[in-house]
């Protein structure tokens, strides 16, 4: 059972340059938390005791405005880290999560992270490294909303969801509910539905349900990528982001 | 000389909880640079020596994408640091940066931070939690962009140039040029003209010139920080940024 975990927590890109013996600590120290749809993890402002991978479906990270409103923070898939920066943040989470469809997340303790930073430099060095690459891309998203069309900005996100070293055939899940990608992207649901239907004529990617199928990334890559400041495949993803399951 | 230099560098909130000895190193080994306007100081990919704060006027960075538009990642007043994540992105630059008017910056050796990282956990956790506020400042102004209206947009973007704490008359310095202040905010220069017109007339601020007066911030906050999931005044604002001269 623990060594399932370790396996998933080996692939963290947080983790790159990491023991085994931390590895085998946040290992045992962990556990997995089956989620169902519109579960929610944590809420915003609680006292922040894990942090979490997901290991299957799809997270949302939102906050709400005093009117009520919900900003989606992100939505994240199988291979991503989240609530790791409470730890700056007096302990508290900065968001809240929630499952959007029947999900799988590992929680491991924050208080083996900290202690891995007080006890070794060059795991603080990897968790610095890890956010200027977090901020670059936060930058890029914002670039995207200012220089690139719906087409485009969606292009680019399915290419952060693929294997960009990949050659030949493709295919990337997204989120079933597509409306939470809409917002993710900061699009009106028919926003993203109309930009969609463009994306497949100009680039020739097939949408089957919340499957997306391409003969090569190619196709989106030469339609996004000249509007951005970034080269491709880019620099600023984390080695290794997966999105096949 | 130098101890003017010093003067400055200690009011960096990433060195709130550094010791004198840093500080004086830092000091020593810096040096000031006048800028006129339109001065490139180094382009995105070149080879990082040093890292940046502004002491006086705007210095704007920026990319380029491969069709030649230029994306703006942020203008930069008095009490900024800029170039320092260099040290991050294979000490390259991963932005170009250039005064947009008559400028003074310091340049500090990454070399020192890159030690001090490396020799004291207390500083590699300061940076880290200086990274983390600056995550959830770019998280806010993604939100922004989705929630808020072009008025209240201005409004938030004026607000993080204020002294929040303060109470009573304040004033707020601009770029001399607003176009840029437009592209930062991902608007046309017309939008935000007419955006700036608005918010006078429902907050009562003045705008003269490049400053902009008003009797009490709170003019503001009333109006922008309810479309917002943050608290005013903005825990993601590092401690002293100073827009006075």
């Amino acid at each position: 059972m623990q060594q399932h975990l370790l396996e998933h927590i080996k692939a963290i890109p947080l983790f790159d340059k990491s023991t085994p013996d931390l590895l085998g600590r946040l290992a045992q120290k962990s556990r997995e938390i089956e989620m169902h749809k519109g579960q929610l993890l944590f809420v915003k402002g609680e006292a922040a005791e894990s942090f979490y991978l997901v290991t299957r479906g799809w997270v949302k990270l939102f906050r709400e405005t005093i009117e009520g409103t919900q900003a989606i923070v992100d939505i994240l898939p199988q291979g991503h880290v989240f609530g790791e920066t409470s730890i700056f943040e007096d302990d508290a989470y900065p968001y809240s999560a929630e499952a959007t469809e029947p999900s799988c997340v590992i929680a491991m303790p924050l208080s083996l992270l900290k202690q891995e930073i007080d006890a070794n430099v060059q795991f603080a060095r990897s968790m610095l490294s890890a956010m200027a690459r977090y901020r670059r891309q936060q930058e890029q998203e914002f670039e995207h909303l200012t220089l690139q069309n719906a087409q485009q900005r969606i292009g680019c996100f399915l290419l952060r969801l693929a294997r960009q070293s990949e050659q030949g055939p493709t295919e990337i899940k997204l989120p079933y509910d597509k409306t939470l990608v809409a917002s993710r992207l900061g699009m009106q649901p028919e926003t993203f539905s109309r930009a969609l239907t463009k994306l497949k004529q100009t680039t020739g990617i097939e949408v089957k349900g919340s499957t997306i199928y391409m003969d090569d990334i190619a196709q989106l890559a030469n339609y996004s990528c000249n509007i951005c400041s970034s080269e491709f495949p880019c620099k600023d993803i984390g080695g290794k982001i997966v999105s096949k399951s």
